[in-house]
């Protein structure tokens, strides 16, 4: 288990100088890639996929192959722990992720019990251990999990909500069961990301997707507080490396100054924070990542370029601590070929910017 | 036309001492009160609805007659300028908004001009007038209108959206496109809700739903500029009384220096800010509209009462310029029984507030 022999993304989560600024994106493998397409097919369903550990490494390394990504992270799908803990997830089409047996009845909620990650969640072990095998000493692998409050959310609505009705009906009325779902989770998976970093993944990240669907003070005693207590008892070094973490809550740009407090070493934002006043905010104990609109991708190569190197420009060519990446999951209507042209322009420009060529602004 | 018996609602707009804070509610003539259901299904549709001034009049009071509001809003749809701009609107069942003839051409957008809205928005002039004949001198009559950005998403999308893409495709590749389906748009909402002046309403806000999807850059240039372009050509009196302005950029939080810097006398805002400490960001210049988050009416009436007077005591008792509202329009789902237990808790809490009475903490 040697260092990869490009630790960019490594050195830039640690604040350490880089050639230039690494990239990779959010959802990276999806179904934009039609060899992703494929794959999915072939398994049968996207569960069948995250579930087979042969099928989640072939579609962890697809995008890799077609671009000069500096960064793998693992197929998988945040609702796995959930799914562990009993809740029987299952995909409808067209409707997205449900579970069977949503969280109701406050027994059901007294009765939750942290999984054994290596029992009921060995093919996400499996899938790691064979995914950094198959990456060899090239990049290196990114483990992650869903926030306790972004699964609760799934847990107890059933499925996708846009209202969040049910989980805040609970939060107001009865936080105490609330805590105790959000517990729970925590600590599954606490041992979860531990187990993927025992298994082999070399920084894990951890997605609140729905973090900024609640108020000021909610967001800090259901989100942030659950993150905070993961981070503390993740493992913080494998071999002799250190295991660096990230946080990103969707929404979150009201809250950095206390993200970057959490614990962990990088803040994800998205595309609606100033990358530049982000910096400031955060001061300079943590590192960034992101935060290209996922839409730009739609445009032409030219707007592709122009809005990465603003990012660049924004977040400063003379600091450190800069993982670009989308504030968001790539669209699945993306075309695969402008990933291209904003992998290459954030390497190109970046490399340029640490060069200090006054030559970089003609760049295109 | 004299100021209204009760003009908390129009001093807190303008920060001005007040008994109380003075509240209403986003979309409070809507699905969850069953008068209003019956109203609309007499009209046949909700379009008809909107362009009928009596039964518009009709909804606009029926939360009046059941909950001591300090603000009346003319009940209307934010669609019916690009609907007189031609577009051809249509609701169809469980999709929501729908246009005809959405903006995709660009001679298209070319063609596009400033309604007159004595013509083909008479309807709406003919409800502000009715509305302020049966409110007499009770409480104000708030006009409003959709923000260029906001409408523009819409007109582009063909009707609601959640990625926004064509929108943005064109923002990041055709921005000269985008700046003229603005401006143009502007002009007519300028028009517009001088008009509502005009007839009779004495307060008008800006609804700009879907501005926070944007890049803090993007922002500033597609939304926030063409809002204060509005503002600085508003009518700022009528009969000797001001008429003051509200913008609300959902998801806005992160921008309320700037918003608040727009030329509008109140900013609202969402419940995912701190109103205590956007109080301090915004300065002493404006007033604050919000925040609670609308599902908490889902929740206990001690709930309810708990999470208003955090709201009233983060804004601070000794401030004025608070008009208590959600952070967001109603959901057709609430008890309307707990709209009456906020309306109450919020006038009786800071009347107390405001006789410095160190028994409020005890009032539930």
């Amino acid at each position: 288990m040697n260092r990869p022999h490009n630790d960019t993304f490594l050195r830039a989560l640690l604040r350490q100088p880089t050639d230039y600024t690494p990239v990779w994106l959010m959802r990276q493998a999806g179904r934009y890639l039609p060899e992703y397409c494929e794959t999915r097919k072939r398994a049968g369903s996207f569960l069948q996929l995250c579930k087979s550990p042969a099928l989640a490494c072939e579609v962890t390394l697809q995008p890799l192959a077609r671009y000069d990504l500096d960064a793998a992270i693992l197929f998988s799908d945040i609702l796995t722990v959930p799914d562990a803990m009993g809740l029987g997830l299952y995909f409808s089409e067209g409707e997205g992720p449900r579970f069977e047996r949503p969280l109701r009845e406050e027994w059901a909620i007294r009765d939750l019990a942290v999984p054994d990650p290596y029992d009921h969640l060995r093919y996400v072990m499996d899938a790691v251990a064979e995914i950094r095998r198959a990456l060899g000493n090239s990049v290196p692998l990114i483990g992650f999990a869903g926030s306790p409050f972004t699964l609760a959310c799934y847990m107890v609505e059933g499925g996708s909500s846009s209202e969040f009705r049910q989980v805040k009906t609970m939060i107001y009325d009865r936080p105490d069961l609330m805590h105790r779902i959000l517990s729970v989770t925590a600590e599954a998976v606490t041992k979860y990301l531990n187990a993927q970093i025992e298994s082999g993944a070399q920084a894990v990240m951890l997605f609140d997707s729905w973090g900024g669907c609640l108020s000021a003070a909610a967001y800090q005693e259901f989100s942030l507080s659950y993150m905070r207590r993961i981070l503390a008892g993740l493992v913080r070094e494998r071999d002799g490396q250190r295991v660096p973490s990230i946080v990103f809550t969707k929404g979150g740009g009201l809250w950095l100054e206390s993200i970057a407090e959490s614990g962990c070493d990088a803040v994800g934002i998205d595309w609606t924070v100033d990358i530049g006043e982000a910096r400031q905010r955060v001061g300079q104990h943590v590192a960034l990542q992101g935060n290209l609109d996922p839409n730009v991708l739609f445009a032409s190569p030219e707007a592709i370029v122009r809005e990465s190197k603003a990012i660049l420009d924004a977040f400063g060519p003379n600091d450190t601590g800069h993982v670009f990446n989308l504030g968001h999951g790539i669209s699945q209507f993306t075309p695969p070929e402008h990933v291209a042209v904003l992998v290459d322009a954030v390497h190109e420009y970046s490399r340029c910017q640490r060069q200090k060529n006054s030559a970089c602004q003609l760049l295109a």
